[in-house]
């Protein structure tokens, strides 16, 4: 475990040739992000690089990879994973790598495990992509063709500057970005403000369905494997559903219960502070953060519900 | 007609006392959150500053004018307009003050039609919260309590940083704003990331109700008065309501119908790049920009429809 600057991950990249870039497994714009622009980066230096395939990106970040994936039988000698904060978040493509060893990740988790040679980590990151920008700017130029896939990384993981872990340096990386003439309307249409229309039927069952108690401060989302065909709904069209309910004025508990195909539920919790997601989910034997957290359930949508339910409850009643 | 620079208009700031702000009616977060901000910074000069009353801000922005608006017969020696283009948005109560003559207009509007003695202009920014930022600096040390609504004059006036008005400038503002030590957090959470119930009954009874055509190209939302009974929404839910339809992925060309307590309806239409809507509601007896227009038609939604299909139609055929 060693854990170097900026400018030594740009020593690293500049040291070496023949490149692999490895993505997290479920990708969102971060890792894919960050994974394009890093390797439009190593290829401005001259340097042969790919990306690891087998990403399993969903459609909207599908078009990033465009051109940069491994050809078969490509033989890297260095190997970068991006945003991956643990082993247990690789691909299966990735998998014989991890094995092989990685020679450096760079991440912003704090809970990153240090499977890597080297990593250049920064946890006051909002995103990974912040700091794969800062390390492309130490080894030449950044483009607006890598500066495209790091901004999607930027805005996608803040939502559009709106989390809590956007400070001022992810706006000001923003403006870099846009300094190399970076057009940002049309990646800003694409990620924040389109819907499926699958999506929107999605949205309106589960407005016309949901549950509320204590007055509307909790709020509950049963979608059942019906509600999925009747919206027409794949799960391209499900990306970030657990934070729906949660804008909804006046609503400081959510909960969204999906039905699953081979039975049970999964259920994602969002809280705000007067209660920990975590310790509500533990109870039903899930995980996960203070104000997010999900477990998985058996039986039916009403069963789940009622499990969850009292586990709020039991969590209320001891705080 | 005289224009100053942000160093001029500042100096003027600095030079006189007992300043009225006048606000532009039906406001948005960009002329209050200017308003609230500029008060706040000449008050931290030891100056004496009140906002006009009156500005008719909506629940979500009304609180910015906590403690900033002028008390009854309060004799300003200078009035300061901010973010008003045209002597026709003024709000009533500002009325007598454009007859009284404005000392110094400060906006962002190209459309600026010089009604004040000086006019501090600046159209190429997305806000003018970016500007009254930049007059601020030249003040002295903005603090995190003037950063507040000067950030919600930004952020709402771009959509929080997704429309094409949004420049590096726009996030560099963004990024010194929060050097304050100002919590974007709950702004962001206020402004996007809540809504009301009614407001989702509403976007859920259009979903439910609209009409689709041109394979999903075209969309039209009729929106009844029996809706937004249904749906128990007031005038401030509906806040770029127009804005929906457009989000859905493959409309190009959306129409929001509103029908109006006084009979006839109100319609806006949204467009992409191959058609013209001033150029379709001037048809209609309306008008607007290239993207966005409006036009007030008399009869029925069923006939507003028709009347706009029309419309549409005949601007397609001349194109």
């Amino acid at each position: 475990m060693s854990t170097i600057t900026v400018a030594q991950a740009a020593e690293f990249l500049r040291g070496h040739d023949s490149y692999l870039i490895l993505t997290h497994k479920r990708p969102d714009g971060d890792t894919i992000g960050c994974a394009a622009g890093l390797c439009r980066g190593l290829r401005a230096l001259g340097k042969t690089a790919h990306i690891c395939p087998g990403t399993g990106a969903t459609p909207v970040f599908a078009p990033y990879l465009e051109g940069l994936l491994a050809p078969e039988g490509y033989e890297p000698s260095a190997v970068v994973s991006v945003d991956i904060a643990a082993a247990g978040l690789f691909t299966d493509a990735g998998q014989p790598w991890l094995a092989r060893g990685v020679d450096l990740a760079i991440d912003h988790h704090p809970s990153q495990e240090f499977f890597a040679r080297q990593t250049c980590l920064d946890a006051g990151r909002a995103a990974c992509g912040e700091l794969v920008f800062d390390i492309l700017r130490e080894l030449g130029p950044v483009t607006a063709d890598m500066a495209a896939p790091l901004y999607v990384a930027i805005a996608t993981d803040t939502g559009c500057f709106q989390y809590s872990s956007t400070t001022a340096h992810t706006h000001r990386a923003a403006a870099a970005l846009m300094d190399t003439g970076l057009d940002v309307f049309p990646l800003n249409k694409r990620h924040f403000r389109t819907k499926t229309w699958a999506r929107l039927q999605v949205e309106r069952l589960i407005v016309e369905r949901m549950h509320r108690y204590d007055g509307g401060k909790l709020a509950v989302a049963p979608v059942s494997l019906s509600l999925m065909d009747e919206a027409g709904a794949v799960e391209g069209d499900m990306e970030d559903i657990a934070a729906f309910l949660g804008q909804i004025e006046g609503v400081e508990t959510s909960v969204t219960i999906r039905e699953l195909e081979e039975g049970g539920c999964k259920l994602s919790l969002r809280t705000g502070a007067g209660l920990n997601a975590s310790a509500v989910c533990a109870l039903l034997g899930g995980g996960g953060h203070a104000a997010a957290a999900g477990c998985t359930v058996s039986g039916t949508l009403e069963e789940a519900e009622a499990a969850i339910l009292a586990a709020i409850r039991t969590v209320q009643a001891g705080a």
